[in-house]
This record gives structure tokens, C-alpha cells and sequence, in this order.
């Protein structure tokens, strides 16, 4: 079955007709157009594929499987002219349509149209990975952890974060991909903080630095962090990192199908809280990763990682604690949930590594 | 007055008492806050910043004239406890917020809170930009002119278009900028892609090549076309380049206070129009540029281009003409609308310029 077919399936099972979809991930996955202007409609009946002049031609290369239609500039109004009169439950993607968007979809379709807010079947298919882009996500994080042992060799002590940072990023593109997400390089106090922006500050020797680097790579992302030390430590940041490790082995050992996202969650939080330091660690355990940095499913501690892990999910392991105004260090995993247990994807070591 | 100020006048003018504001651009706007996560409300009485526990070190750094908050996990249910029971008409970024969040506000906040669409009163002040910005701006712009430099005497002939971009991108990094977009550069027959994406593909001698950079430098973004020749062109190739050059200045000389986006952009259009290309200059002739790459004013040929140009504008003036499967050529200046005409920022001459 392609993909649209099984989110087809979905579109019939939520009683509808047809779907909207107009997040551009979700249609590059969908129809494989990887431009920056497109809608799609999926149905058990139509497939078709929208974009502009800008995109025609692109799109003739691109997308298979799905009628393809030019919009000359509103493209809503197109699309009440492709559906035409008739009554139709039309759904679309309410986590994605901003409310004047969904205001001009009304006003340009027949009344006859109902519009319903579909959530997010996409992204459901999404979460689960085939073979192939499975592969493609273990050469994006290959990718990721050549570029880890290359800087271990380049040293840290004496740099700054930026420099650092650059040279990873830099790495990546000589390498063929991009960065997935602005890289993370946070040394000394600066480890506090969760999602650091890179200083022009250099590193110091005897500290720890967390560096969280994803690549992206023929359109899939990797995520890997890595807490190294410049040198020897003081006892508090020791005592940290093995704590950190200890909780991100724990929860690792626990992935698997069957247990929900917050089950895993609960792994990392409790050995953390244990060591006093729940309130250090205000982030969720993990997240999906795919065709986006950050997909489902989630694994946090809300209901909205209730779900449970399946075989295919592809998931981060990454709990962290920051001591603000001190030090902090945060360990971070790709796996893949597979059919009796998990693999993990990321290679580089784990051991408290130092880098001088 | 501060900008949190001049926003306000427009949320009286509007009939609110408060606008939320969750685009983060527009966040980062009115505070000064450059992180991932943050809200803020804004009315003649309060200013308030909320972001979660990632970024309180962050925003205590950055954010000054606004109350900060934290919120745990739900902003919306810690909003709407700030917010209290009375009654009161909020204005919400109906652009911005998606539907789903919509539903989620609404579900959150007391009946007496009256959720209204409030259009785009941030990006509206944003259009014009205060001394400082322009300075910043100027910046980004005159660090993409060196790229461009470097790269005419590096030479086109022989590498392919992945590498060029590759290297206009390294540069601006190398000087602490990065691209405000991903670089097009686009040869030969690519040349007809408006959007065209860099190939592993050698650049020919005797061709035309588009280029198109932005900088983003201190949060503020640069754009810039050019189209080079690779050696000496055939007649096609030549009589298309000064025609676009020919709509280009002739739009470029329209821009001052008091014509619409809309009126320049059908100086270019006519001039493209009456050589016969009509239908081969599918895009607008220009947007505006500050913290985002694409700001308003707009300077298309429909009913949204109808704001009237105003000094402190900073907008692109960008014709092209492609013609499918033969070749394309684009020229585009950054240009600051004045008191008494504009300014034209960009630096990197205009007449056909062969880099072989």
C-alpha cells in the first residue's frame, strides 16, 4: 500500500471525503514534491496535486501518483473549482491551517462543502518509518557521528563555541547534508541551558560541554547529543554526567512496543528525581524523528505521549540536567523501535569522553 | 515611543484591550527575546513576555520593558490565569495562530475573555523600520556584496551549482552572517526555475547564471539577485538580460512615498508585457525585507499590493523573465524607500557581468 493509501484509509475512517493537506512536509511525504509551494488532496477517490508556476516544472519531475494541477494565484479558490458544487466532507489539518487561512478556504468553497478539522493523519503515518526511510536516517545520523569523531580529534579547549559549532555544521555540508537544526555547543554555566546558543566565548579546559548536532540528509534528520569533559572534573560534574547516563540507559533499555511514550519518560524522570533533581530536568525524554527534527511520537510526561511505541517509531532518548547558573549535561540517542526490542543508532561512545 | 507602544496605539485603535502575540518574529520584536519558545501580551496597561522553563535565563538576559513569566506546561492555561475571570476582548495573530491552538485558547480561557481576529498589527509596524534596523540591514547587505565578489573572481566555469552555493554560504558564515534563505544558483536551462534548487551539475561557459543570496546578520536579513554570464552569450540570451535589466531600473526609478506596491510592480510588468513575456514573469516585482526575508509591503499585480509605499519601506525590486526549458535571467536590489525617492543598498554592479 503507498502512503497515500494508508492515509486514505485514515481519511475514510474519520468519515470523510477528501483531505486537504497543506503542511509542505506532510505533502513532500505524501506526493514526494520537495518545493516550498504545494497542496494536496487524498481521498479514496482523487489524488491530486496543487502548486504554482514557480513549481511546474519541478513538480513534473517530481510527483507520481497524483493528478497534477497549476494555481494561477489563489489557490483556494482552484481548489473550489476542482471540487465543485456537490456536498463533500473537505478535511484539513487544523494543526496546521492558521484561522485566517481556514477563513478564506470557507469563504472561497460552496457551501455544499463541509470543512472539518481532521487532526493530524499525516503525521500518524509518518511516525511509523518504512524500510527505505529508515535507511535513510541511520546514513543521516552515520553522517552525524562522523562529524562527532572528527571534532574529538579537532579538540575543544581554546575555541569558541561558535567556531565549534561552524566547524560541525560545516562538516555536515561538506559531507552532502545540512544541518537539522541550528547546532548546540554550551560549555561551562552555559550548560544550564537546554537549547544554548553557541557563544564567542572559548571553551575552558576541566568542563563539561554538551553539543547537540542533527543532520539532514536526502530530506531525513538525525539527533544526537554528547556531553564531553576538557578536562578532569570536579566531583559535582562527574557525579551529573554518570547520573545523566545512568537515567538515559535506563530509559533506553526500556523501548520497546508496548509501553506509551510517558512509560519511557517516567524511566529517565525517576532515577533523576531520585538523585534530587527533579526539577532539573523540565523537558520531555525523547521525541520522533523523521522527516522533521521533531515528530511523533512524543515521549514526555503529559497525555500527549499516551501513545504507544510501535515497531517502526523512530525515537530520541535524551534527558538532561541543568544546574542553572552551574553546569549541566545532556545524553542523547537515536533508535529505532523494532519488532522485539530497539536499535540503537547513534555511534559514538558514551563513556564519559575527553576532549582537550 | 517604544515599539511595545506603537503596537499598543493599534490595539486601541482596534478596540482591544490586548493582543496576544505568538508569531515569534513578532515576539522577538517587541522584546528583544531571540529564543524558540515565547509569547507576549501587549495593550496600553500591560506587557507581559511568557516563555517556559528552556528559556528564563535567556529572557532575563534579553527581555527588558515586559513582565516576564514562566509557564510550566500549558502557556494557554497560565495565560489565561493571568488574563483573571473579567471581562475583555483579546485580539489574537489570526494569521499565525492555526486552528487547532485557536480551539485550545478558546477552550482555556474564561467566557468573559472575547478572542478576536486582529489581523497583522505587528508585522504592520515591522514594514517600517526604525534607523537602527536599517543600519543592521545595510550590514547584512554590503556582507552578501562581498560574497559576491569573491565568487566573480572565483569563477563560475567547470564547478558545479551545489558548490558555488556551498561557498557563497560558507562565506557569509565565515563572516558571521548566515543565509537568510537557501541559495539559488541556476544555470543554463535551470535558469527557467524561478525556485530552482543547486544541482551537482558543472556550470557551462556561455550561459547565463542566476544567483540569489540573503544574509541574515544580527537577526536582520539581505536579499540579492544577480544574473552573471559565463562567457559570451547568443542573442536570446543577451536580449533577455537587458530586457530584465531595462524593467528592473525603470521599477527601481518608480520607488518613493506614495505609489502603491502594486503601481511599481506594473512599471516592470508593462515593460516585460509589451516585449512580449508577459507569461514568463509569473512573480511579483518585489517584497519587503527586515527580520524575515519575505516582510511586507508586497509589490505584486493584485489587490495585496495595494498599500501605498512610506519612507522607512525597505523592499526588493526583483523582475525576471523565464522561459521554460531555454533559460532564465533575474536581477534584484534591496532598496530603502526615503523621504525623497530610495536608496538602493545593494552594491554589486548591474551591467552583464561574464565571470568565467
Amino acid at each position: 500500500m503507498s502512503r497515500a493509501d494508508r492515509v486514505s484509509d485514515r481519511v475514510v475512517a474519520l468519515e470523510l471525503d477528501l483531505l486537504l493537506v497543506s503542511s509542505l512536509v506532510n505533502v513532500r511525504y505524501l506526493t514526494g514534491f520537495t518545493g516550498s509551494s504545494g497542496l494536496a488532496l487524498v481521498g479514496p477517490e482523487r489524488r491530486v496535486f496543487l502548486t504554482d508556476f514557480r513549481y511546474v516544472e519541478q513538480a513534473e519531475a517530481e510527483v507520481r501518483d497524483f493528478d497534477r494541477e497549476r494555481f494561477p494565484q489563489q489557490p483556494f479558490t482552484h481548489l473550489a473549482a476542482l471540487l465543485g458544487p456537490g456536498a463533500l466532507r473537505l478535511g484539513f489539518e487544523d494543526s496546521v491551517l492558521t484561522v485566517a487561512e481556514h477563513r478564506r478556504l470557507r469563504e472561497a468553497l460552496p457551501e455544499a462543502v463541509e470543512l472539518v478539522p481532521a487532526g493530524t493523519p499525516v503525521e500518524a503515518e509518518r511516525a511509523v518509518k518504512e524500510p527505505g526511510e529508515l535507511e535513510r536516517i541511520r546514513a543521516a545520523s552515520a553522517l552525524a557521528d562522523d562529524v562527532y569523531r572528527l571534532q574529538a580529534q579537532r579538540g575543544l579547549v581554546g575555541r569558541t563555541e561558535r567556531e565549534v559549532a561552524l566547524d560541525l555544521e560545516g562538516e555536515m555540508r561538506r559531507r552532502g547534508a545540512e544541518p537539522s537544526f541550528p547546532s548546540i555547543v554550551a560549555s561551562g554555566a552555559h550548560g544550564a541551558l537546554p537549547h544554548a546558543e553557541p557563544r564567542d566565548v572559548a571553551i575552558a579546559a576541566g568542563t563539561l560541554v554538551t553539543l547537540d548536532i542533527g543532520a539532514r540528509l536526502d530530506g531525513y534528520c538525525s539527533d544526537c547529543t554528547r556531553t564531553w569533559a576538557t578536562g578532569p572534573l570536579g566531583t559535582e560534574e562527574t557525579e551529573l554526567y554518570e547520573l545523566v547516563l545512568r537515567a538515559q540507559e535506563a530509559a533506553l533499555a526500556a523501548v520497546r512496543p508496548g509501553p506509551s511514550g510517558r512509560d519511557v519518560d517516567a524511566v529517565a524522570r525517576e532515577i533523576i528525581a531520585a538523585a534530587g533533581h527533579g526539577e532539573h530536568f523540565g523537558h520531555g525524554t525523547g521525541h520522533g524523528v523523521g522527516l522533521e527534527v521533531h515528530e511523533g511520537p512524543r515521549l514526555g510526561f503529559t497525555e500527549q505521549s499516551d501513545a504507544l511505541l510501535v515497531a517502526g517509531h523512530v525515537v530520541t532518548i535524551e534527558p538532561g540536567v541543568y544546574l542553572p547558573g552551574r553546569t549541566g549535561a545532556r545524553i542523547e540517542d537515536l533508535v529505532f523501535v523494532t519488532d522485539d526490542g530497539h536499535e540503537v543508532v547513534s555511534g559514538f561512545p558514551k563513556t564519559l569522553t575527553t576532549v582537550g
